[in-house]
């Protein structure tokens, strides 16, 4: 019998836990048997002393079997989700999972909520009146039998091991360590029934991941326990210095999600979405290489297919599917508020991170994990980088409901934007893949 | 406000706790406003970032000051104590503090129980019929004053956050870590009421150090602990391969300590304790220099004055004083069992863990927290290295109640010595000393 103190003490001096040593901590941390102050000591000294690649897998395999593992073989359609580490404005999830699922893939999703100063997908989802994001096992399956598509939170019974480190991590200064975040991940994803697995790693000011050497630490990590677990992982690295798009805001982004499935989305937005759709679709074996996946995405997208199939969901999960055509069914703000610019010239940078605590300012976040979110405020008709400004038109419009942050919003929102003489160039959006 | 997390984060990044961050540390131990798994998660974090002099100065004084700390200002003699690290057939305690008393010392002593392989002197000193060792604060001062000696367990009051970390530092593989080591050991003895202190670090097979490296780096921190806190602290570097004297085990060394103080003590424990005990009076201003502290405690010895402090003391304290003159009113074992030697031939080595062992195969030590221990059993009459010994001669004698555990003690003791053809060179005992 392995004691707590022996996992410990290994990893403290170095050494390489083993799959039996892992799969005693994790078993022990779910059953009680292992205290939470033993957790506590192991984790730091993971902080510290670094996990290899295969006692990252063995955390994954681990954590993931600590709860329900969902399997699908009821279904014969490719299962792949994609699974972005988080951003501002970053509503990929909204117009890719129906997109992917129009061109023939499932998409079982299992989504989180708004971490910091990012937004989460359940709680864009929740803007949409009646939209039911709690669905029990048997729900979460008659919605991608029905509609190829399922957009959950985890139940108490997924990955419970998760839920109890994540909650250890927060409080003891352990969250920001790269095989943690791997396994965090990756094991939820892996429970979901998943064949492949595409991921969005964000980089920059408005990501977790500052730099793009830590995104692609990040990356090599996760793809490496996909590869470990046998289920084909594909990371894109995006950045992630800028909002994604033109609005930062829970009704502000599905309606700016459907304006991209009727054809109308921003460009980065569009750039970002298609590359990482035209990569579920080439593990899914529905394409032979991003290039003719992505011809094959703007053929269902300029079809009507992605909108339809996103009224279905909705319409799958108990919201209003019509939304779609009316946004005034979205909860809305009782007021906009324009930042004209003080200057004319064109649009050289804006700071994510400023957009973001704008947001927060207005109430589009949460301060804590009780707090309330308010779905219709945000920032809205950003402008894009390249775009030419004059004295007195508008940067950016508040949604705003309550108007004790609007000052310090106003403030962050203006001083988000950079301008120029002459229009920078384009930067990239994408800098790298690993799979 | 300073959050747990921060202080972790600091000492995770290899950042410098300041006093206020430490204090806080320490006081939300005591009142339980810091969770036991963040106080795991911050020693793991000291554990392997380590500790400046400054942050290991700061946590003493913060542990010290966590509890009741004891000012003898009645008290006129020179107040100094003697601390050793730990080893085997280390009675020094018995005899010194005694002897330091007669020499003119005031030596407030709070002791430990046995630890692992090494006894402890609270548990000898309940070898004599009747001796009390848990004073309270009044009787420990009604005893230094009467005969300048107290020989006492911690209270429930005394250095509670020591208390608290140390169990939580033995389930969580942070023990053997010197600044933590440095500050448990010198806010104990600091909160006793001392103008000064001597250390007996040990190292070799029987001690905690394994090495005189190790013994270094734990007596400079403990010195310069003692610096911060305007206490003169002076450490012995003392050799702890071999047993201590003849004999091992409670009524064992009690008795040993007797004869020592009869003027029949073995060499080696007579050179340590002589040299711990010389360096106390330097540090009390008693003698100018350690040779000239020698010369008076041998007349001390050799007067009988110390013989009686010990009387003395022992009735203070409730004990049967007349063990000094009778031997067997200590607890003493059914059996002796003598370990014949199966060549001839100069005892060159002895092993003290094999000796350690086979004391608590016979039951002369706990092997968990609540075990009782046999006071009466051990091995004596151990040959000293350079005695010369033939075939069929004891190399040592086994004290002998329970029989379960005495074939493995037999093995043990007999395996423990190595004899060779010629006499070997007397190894030193002090290898070191820092002040």
């Amino acid at each position: 019998m392995l004691l707590p103190q022996d996992i410990i003490r290994t990893k403290r001096d170095g050494g390489e836990l083993d799959a039996e040593a892992i799969h005693t901590w994790i078993r022990g941390v779910v059953d009680g048997s292992i205290a939470d102050y033993q957790s506590a000591a192991l984790l730091m000294a993971i902080y510290l002393r670094g996990m290899t690649a295969a006692e990252t897998a063995h955390l994954t395999e681990a954590m993931m079997h600590s709860g329900e593992v969902i399997s699908l073989p009821e279904i014969t359609a490719p299962r792949v989700d994609k699974h972005s580490t988080g951003g501002v404005g970053d509503k990929v999830s909204l117009i890719l999972a129906p997109l992917a699922a129009a061109a023939g893939l499932c998409v079982p999703m299992i989504s989180g909520r708004g971490l910091g100063h990012t937004g989460g997908t359940l709680d864009k989802l929740e803007a949409i009146p009646g939209f039911r994001v709690a669905l029990d096992t048997s729900a979460y399956r008659r919605a991608l039998q029905r509609t190829g598509v399922a957009l959950a939170g985890q139940t108490e019974r997924f990955v419970p091991a998760d839920r109890i480190l994540y909650a250890l991590r927060d409080i003891t200064a352990t969250v920001e360590c790269i095989p943690l975040i791997c396994a965090s991940i990756m094991s939820k994803k892996l429970a979901e029934g998943i064949d492949a697995l595409v991921l969005d790693v964000k980089f920059g000011r408005g990501a977790f991941m500052k730099t793009l050497d830590d995104a692609r630490r990040l990356a090599e990590g996760m793809v490496a326990i996909g590869r470990a677990m046998r289920r084909p992982t594909w990371a894109l690295l995006t950045a992630m210095d800028r909002p994604l798009g033109r609005a930062v805001g829970h009704s502000l982004e599905v309606i700016e999600a459907i304006e991209s499935l009727k054809g109308r989305g921003p460009d980065d937005l569009m750039e970002v979405t298609l590359a990482l759709t035209a990569r579920m679709l080439v593990l899914g074996g529905l394409a032979p290489d991003p290039e003719s996946a992505a011809v094959r995405l703007r053929e269902v997208l300029a079809s009507g297919a992605a909108l339809e199939k996103f009224r279905a969901i909705i319409a799958e999960q108990g919201g209003d599917p019509g939304v779609i055509d009316d946004y005034d069914r979205l909860p809305r703000a009782r007021r906009i508020v324009e930042i004209p610019s003080t200057e004319s010239g064109y649009v050289v940078d804006i700071d994510a991170m400023r957009i973001a605590r704008a947001g927060i300012c207005l109430g589009a976040a949460r301060r804590r994990v009780e707090d309330a979110i308010d779905h219709a405020v945000g920032v809205a008709a950003i402008r894009q980088v390249g775009e030419a400004v004059d004295v007195g038109e508008p940067l950016c419009c508040l949604h705003v409901n309550d108007e004790a942050g609007l000052e310090e919003a106003v403030a962050l929102a203006r001083s988000a934007f950079s301008l120029g003489e002459r229009p920078p160039d384009q930067p990239p959006m994408i800098l790298g893949e690993i799979s």
